[in-house]
């Protein structure tokens, strides 16, 4: 089996994370092609990323100290690693390689802080310095402990555009290099350990990736190289059935499908974004997320098939707002929907539910609470004309508000689940005040005043997941 | 008590029909300030609008025979009524009165065929000339039972702009000329009959209304004269619970909130649409929906008091089609509601229904089934460019489908009507392809496949309304 | 020798007049196939188009005596001409007709103030009456002194758009009715009479033409029936070198090309607008202008050739205004003479000359100077940017003043020329304000004060025109 | 007398050349409130800002060794000069200051090389080192020549925005900074020694002054420091008559008015570019422009004043191209000049003359040869419609031409002028092929062939100018 494998920087962020990790991808390599995706080390004293970026943005005011500070706190935080983990052969290049990527980053920034500026190209170039040190540690400590592995910059792979800071992939060169230069390695059984977050223009200029980093050049590879799985390793079990603060009783899912890790995609952080995933969900290759620190647990494997069950899962978004738009004059006023939208998209809103039911005379819809004040101004001001003939007749806001949402694509043509939700929130006497179901019927979402809002979702928990 | 009614067509249409409302009008006259606005005359083998319209049509191509032909059976229709029911007196200055407007008909059809065009606002001329006879008509059967009455153009009561064919009355001015000009007659308690559906210009050139013709002239003409009440007589007992072809046991409401009628105006013909009775929601002037032929009943009230109960009607609308816009890229896709909504638009399209669940991967809106090809295609082309990138991923139709919208604002901040709705068609293993509720929680609309819609509306009557 | 000929309004407005064309035409006829192109009659107290158009107006505000006084006075003026020239017989056919003719604007007129409006289809369908009329009177005087003749409606012939005022002639197909019509007549020895001004629709509907009316309709079907020369006669001997009231000396020429013409058109009523005889200029049909009243006199001949000598005549525009837009910021202000004729054009102002020396730091424009406020108050708001920013220093107006324009085609590579003309006015010691001389070298514009206008056309004159 | 006077790239460009520099400036500085503007040095063998622009392009390809070895160059060349007049106590502070900058360029170079991009601030700074070096040699020179001098960097007087490469001086904030910092010196007896061609943003970043450098920069401080006159060091003894390759007798002019250089502006090196001297003309201050190498020659006197005489210079723009747009259709088509100059605009393509003579059927634009192809292919895109049509007919060029431009303002309100230039060349039998005069009357523009061109120049200046 191939298996394209990510460990997010936590899991990489110490000596004994690292010690793990060597053990799960010893271990798979022996009966697997595995290939390793790491992010850059995220020690709890020392994120590397974000102390990086802060080394380019103090460079650009002139100050190039803040880089040569980190700098030696870098290579150090690397080095105790390998002075555990790997053997002096490996320690001795390694400190070689870290040592000329760090002085990279100190030409880079007293060259910035001399420009006095800091162009998204230069800031691409210090930025994606982390995850190259930490492909070589991991590299080193994996063949210390006897397997082979091989570092690779991400920049011989994965070939983006050259919008700087936010790249795209081209997934037909991507694939033909990834190709070319992983499938000899894999057939020697050795492991890849690429770079996470970044690329290459054609020119070979590094790139960083948009939607997400590490786990987007994970599932990129993952389709390039037609992997089998492609796995993420977190610091949680799974996906879980509902946020446990609220519901103490919730537990990981076994399996999900595509469309419900979408649906899903809103609550929490142990959830990949359907964007990022995309790559792999176009080929049909399965997707697990396990724990690195429990690795016998068998986290959650998500696919395009559809596991029994109805309900999977109940989540939450908090905060949110509940603007109305509505008046008699509203029906057969056409072309209103388009407007309000549209008003809402300059407002910069990312709208989080619609609802409009057939009378036409309302279109409600939720936002984040924060920016709920820019969108109704900006509904006020399209709507002003109306508003004054009286063809809509107000702009109203509901909050604090929380959207619940009811997901798992069994709820799809098996009549009686919406009658089951409702209910179970009438016995608790909880008021709905906006509902929205689409056709996918993957997913219930009904809107709930804030003190209702952690009843509600656990009211509909216990009465469909036991 | 000022009330102004109006009574319809077929209300109109026959002798019996007038001696109904003479006799009506006659016993509300003894005790209220009644103000009478009348239709044209709709027998059943000659419906007086449509046959000027069609004379004038008729006309434009050259064929002055279809108005000759038309005006003497138009005469006599009038004239047989007035046979019955007025004095000889009365009738003798009818046959003048009516001889000279329908000459001006024929006057206006060989001009209009002598010129070749026929004009919106030759149309106007034309078209209104049914009201014009039927108010001289119904005054004269009036005074002929006793009633004094007066029938009076509202070309003197209602200034418009000069949009032919769909004029906007200028409230403010139509309020002056409506009081100078029927106050005085009410102080003499004489009952004026007016011209439905036509207005005047400024400069005194007959306009017809557009929102429903004389409906509107009668909700204007209540709001003006700040009426009690404003009375429709209709041929049925008031607004039902539901259509009794689908649930026998439907039965008339009572009472009714303006926003509950609002909710129920797309059921049926007995419901009045929200905009032509905006004036009188305005001002607060409760509406009364009666039977011409059987006034005993009292009908249906409906006023801003909200009457008891949760849920009162069940409506549903056939020949509906669900779009459903959506794809792992729609999630964080700015703008791309108002982008859906403005093609929607574009197309033409009513949506009946929104609703968009909290995943944002998916927007679904609901339009007549025959709107459906044009507004998906216009969509395809819309997001031609996000379709090829993956972003969308699809645009479906299901269909045929019903929406079913369940009305009441007594379900407002009452826990527990979602269960029951939800649970009644559970129960009748009826599958709820997509729900909308909006905040205004006045109505729950759903969407089913068209095989289940009646089931749906008969199980959720049953559930609510004995 | 196919002849196709327009006699304009006066040409055709007494008894005189008209023995007068009927003794040309007689005359041409005999040797060669004449098609005549007759206006509504013009006579000295009545003015056949004017006065039905001003019929038609006072019967869209509801006044139809207008035509009924007009309709007399108007058979009367054919008649009278008819009593004199036409047989008894002739007269008697005629007087049916006419009859019927101006019954018709009765119908119409009433079916206007009937209506109460006048669309411009309604006008367009009274005003051609005239040149029916006409048309019909011609013929029958024709007849009468033997010539064999037949009126024909160009609404036969000539078929256009249906913008109404203004109607474009569609050429294929009037080619196609025109010879299908008139051929057999021209092969018969006819002479068809056929109105100017007016056309039809493909369905026959009447229209008017716009650019000039009658001399167009001749232009038409000049082209439409490969004339060989078509005549205008005017009440002139031709085309003169000079206005006559400046320049005593001033003489008519015997011969022009196309392009002097063109020149020439701004100059006085005896000279055809380039748009009008365009029809003509593409078939390469060459143009008479000639004198209705000195039929002897060859008149003023025009066509592709070139005539000898330099210059032709001198023509001057008076009421004139000179707006120069400067200062030091134009030279490489990129796009601002878009900008400048942007403003013009918006301001509805035509452009006279435009000229602009090499050093890009002023443009000058001519414009009439009714004209130059409204132009002026345009450009300053167009330009107020740069008028603050000082990248344009200032816009100001010289008036008034005369443009003096030299035309000949035989400039043209004809050096000295200039010098000649401009020493002309040294001699007479008047300032040149502006000059324009285009790369056709047909033509030397210069722009003088309006005092001195007079002195230099008559320089001018003098120093080329014997 | 305050004279702020700049010395060009060649006047400072050799130790001969700044020898006389510092006598010029030191015989003014005993009589005179003297400010230098200085450009960078420019040997015949090393052209400074050309060669720090090279080196910051290869620095951006990666290569840093073109600034290395540019440098020492750089140094050498300064120092050599120093070596010969200046002090040995000067010579060793200037080795350290010039050392100083000429090590950031390398610094620069070396970021730019690290970071692999050039940016326009980036290139500014660069590119500005050349003045600061040698306002610092001059200062020195001066000061061993026992005149008091100081050199200042104008990034402490000339504040501009923050358009890097092209930098808009604020008027406002220059003029206080500049009089602050220059004043007292002034009133020391010292003479400030300028750098040319940058400036600085309110944030103190270097930014370099569009609208020709050091010319701009001069004319920047003449009007913030009130100069009595400014003047400009070049290499010929001030403006000529005409070319004098073309016409052996052309000969210096002593005076000329703002209007008049202004107008002869496009012709040859030696002529200030309007725009650049605006804020001198603004504030009426004169301009004098002298001869580096003749300091006796007294130059020409550039003011307000309009020196006597008609004609003052005969120029002329060779290459050119006549773009002729025209047919019978283009008269009275509404808005055809705003949409042909609208296309001339997007084409880039700068006029060099414009006319229109008053048929309003032919507009006429001179382009240079090298922009009328991309000119006629935007017309003949825009006008395709007309041309289709045959409103317009044509679209024609004819090349090579040369532009005459004869300027003087004694020509306005001068009857004969005209005449004797036309005169002048119909004499010679050369033909005008267009001609443009605008109603400032100080240029007559004429379009003749390009092998006429040199023939009508001499012409005019022989007619005219003795």
């Amino acid at each position: 089996m191939r298996i394209v494998m990510k460990f997010g920087g936590t899991s990489v962020g110490s000596t004994d994370a690292i010690r793990q990790v060597v053990e799960i991808v010893g271990n798979l390599a022996r009966h697997h092609q595995v290939i390793l995706v790491v992010s850059a080390m995220n020690a709890p004293d020392l994120r590397t990323t974000n102390s990086l970026i802060e080394a380019a943005h103090a460079a650009a005011a002139g100050d190039s100290s803040v880089a040569a500070s980190i700098i030696p706190r870098l290579l150090n935080l690397h080095m105790r690693v390998a002075a555990e983990l790997a053997t002096p052969e490996e320690r001795h290049t390694l400190e070689v390689q870290l040592g000329a990527m760090l002085d990279y980053v100190g030409d880079l920034s007293r060259s910035i802080a001399v420009l006095g500026e800091l162009t998204p190209r230069a800031l691409d170039q210090i930025s994606g310095q982390g995850e190259r040190c930490n492909a070589r540690l991991i590299a080193a400590t994996l063949r210390s402990a006897g397997v082979a592995a091989e570092s690779v910059d991400a920049t011989e792979l994965i070939i983006t555009d050259e919008r700087y800071g936010d790249a795209t992939p081209l997934m037909d060169e991507t694939r033909q290099h990834s190709q070319a230069r992983l499938l000899p390695l894999l057939e020697q059984h050795h492991v890849p350990v690429v770079t996470g977050f970044i690329g290459a223009t054609r020119d070979g200029i590094t790139t960083t990736l948009g939607r997400g980093g590490s786990d987007y050049s994970c599932a990129i590879l993952g389709a390039a190289l037609d992997a089998d799985e492609v796995w993420f390793w977190k610091e949680v079990d799974g996906v879980l059935t509902s946020d446990p603060r609220v519901v103490p009783e919730a537990r990981t899912l076994p399996a999900l499908s595509y469309t419900e890790m979408a649906e899903l995609s809103y609550y929490g952080a142990n959830v990949l974004h359907p964007r990022t995933v995309y790559p792999l969900v176009q080929r049909n290759i399965p997707v697990c997320i396990r724990n690195t620190f429990n690795p016998e647990h068998p986290g959650t494997r998500i696919s395009a098939d559809e596991p029994p069950g109805t309900v999977k899962a109940v989540t939450a978004i908090r905060d949110a707002s509940l603007i109305t738009v509505g008046g008699p004059g509203m029906q057969g006023l056409r072309g209103v929907a388009a407007r309000i939208f549209s008003a809402v998209a300059r407002a910069g809103t990312n709208t989080l539910l619609i609802t409009q039911a057939s009378s036409e005379q309302n279109i409600c819809l939720a936002v984040l609470r924060h920016e709920a004040v820019a969108a109704v101004a900006e509904l006020r001001q399209e709507l002003a004309h109306d508003l004054s003939y009286h063809d809509v007749e107000h702009i109203g806001v509901i909050e604090p508000v929380v959207i619940v949402a009811v997901v798992g694509s069994g709820m799809r043509g098996t009549p009686g689940i919406a009658g089951r939700v409702f209910d179970a929130l009438g016995q608790s006497t909880i008021n709905v005040i906006a509902i929205a179901q689409g056709s996918t019927e993957n997913n219930i979402s009904l809107v709930v005043s804030e003190q209702e809002g952690d009843a509600a979702v656990r009211a509909i928990h216990r009465a469909f997941i036991v």
